[in-house]
């Protein structure tokens, strides 16, 4: 019953297990998960929470010692009921403070049903994100707008580019910032310069990570892979993000099939192995990658 | 045996089909397919081209009076050997030229076989394009640099963005151009302005149209619809292309089984209905939309 933070195991002092990564675990299992793994850092989705209730959850992973990295997700701003949407966005900010974590991810939402005006769906995720962000600031949450890879534009989030996401930020104000995800980011001619130009106005919230695989499955959401098993070079995304400054949590988050069958403690062994192999040195040393 | 150029249909002064649409036919099919449709423009593979033979084909399309708008494809710098890839580009030019079109369209390949280090990769791209274009030129043929959907970046085309292709474009003077296709740039926040600043350098060597299907296939190449089945705006699209000053063919170019297993001639009515409905106004009317 310990409320001190809990140790890490040497190398994984910043390794956060989002949830999403192990599926099939409830919340007692993937906080048990955790703590026999040495990794300190769990991301919430609010599905997991809202199964072990908001309370019972907060109470888990506090007296566990573990530190809540991110709550997965507010957003969905392109919907047909804004006002729908903008309470469950204020839910979401309530359940982010109450589970002691400074940092709620937004996903977007994509085109509108039947809808193809793709500057209209933009203008509402602006408006939701800056009617959004003074309520989070005076709830000591961040919010944190994730860019999605384009392949996914149509139908998860019209926010499609790092530098999209920090202009949003920048007009949002309040504290919002930006997601840097690996899976999202990495093919951008861009990214070099977003990810600096990100860190050094202090809008990097949250850095999560997995890997590219080939070929992609239908509908393409389950094509993630354990960090290193595909075509990106995370050690170099991780210096970046380090050289821009971020001294925060590596998450790792990743959608499979594969993964969410194989057994938590196993997919756990993996995480550890990958973290040290490819990301722990890059998190001690933010000396210039070259 | 005509040598003019064959009379399009009404509406459909600046439609050309791109054989990829169209994948069961043989070249002398699609040319039939062509006149009869009224299809005064045809944008060629080489596979098409090689089972003609390289005389043949371009017989067979000169006397059917149809202008070819382009060749596909070229490109593909970042394979193992550079040497080879660049003689091969070296003889698609000479296809083109034979053929009679003035545009080569490159697809640029995407991270070598084991290879994460996109930026050394994107640089061959760089180098490749570089050293094609004053042979291209001296063979009266545009490069258009064709920049893929970020979907396809680790395994077909590290060229991501319109505004990365105006920039390796830029770096290869010769007249190298752009290819501006709807499923690969319609997501981009940045279309709009980089639509005009392709069209303001006289870079815009191609529009090619299909449109964004959902949920998105297995290995996503075959996801292509007929314009107007999909998420993209595409009269939107055309509208920037012709107020940037493009004033050349709407190539239709469609990956996709279904329409592979349908019968041609079925196919082409579908595309010039199409055309009529989504094309032909934006076309007409370069006027600035809103």
């Amino acid at each position: 019953m310990s409320q001190a933070a809990s140790a890490p195991a040497p190398g994984l002092e910043r390794l956060s297990l989002n949830t999403a990564t192990t599926k099939r675990w409830t919340l007692a299992e993937a906080v048990a998960g955790c703590t026999a793994a040495g990794i300190a850092g769990i991301g919430l989705w609010r599905d997991r929470v809202a199964e072990a209730g908001l309370d019972g959850a907060a109470r888990l992973v506090r007296e566990a010692g573990l530190t809540v990295t991110s709550l997965c997700r507010g957003g969905f701003f392109t919907g047909p009921d804004a006002a729908d949407a903008a309470e469950d966005n204020r839910r979401a900010v309530d359940e982010a403070a109450a589970l002691g974590t400074d940092t709620l991810i937004l996903v977007c939402g994509g085109l509108p049903t039947g809808s193809k005006d793709l500057p209209a769906a933009r203008r509402s995720v602006a408006d939701g994100i800056a009617a959004l962000a003074p309520y989070a600031e005076a709830h000591g949450v961040r919010l944190a707008i994730e860019p999605l890879h384009p392949m996914f534009c149509a139908d998860r989030a019209v926010v499609s580019t790092l530098g999209q996401a920090i202009d949003l930020a920048d007009e949002a104000g309040h504290g919002t910032g930006v997601v840097v995800d690996t899976y999202h980011v990495w093919w951008d001619p861009e990214v070099e310069r977003q990810i600096a130009r990100a860190g050094a106005a202090g809008m990097i919230h949250a850095f999560q990570v997995c890997d590219w695989l080939l070929p992609l499955p239908a509908d393409v959401l389950l094509g993630r892979g354990h960090v290193g098993d595909g075509a990106i070079d995370i050690p170099r995304l991780a210096r970046l993000v380090a050289e821009a400054g971020y001294q925060g949590w590596t998450e790792v988050e990743i959608f499979n099939q594969e993964v969410w069958d194989t057994p938590g403690e196993k997919t756990l062994r993996t995480l550890t192995e990958r973290h040290r192999a490819y990301l722990a040195a890059a998190e001690k040393d933010p000396s210039p990658w070259r």
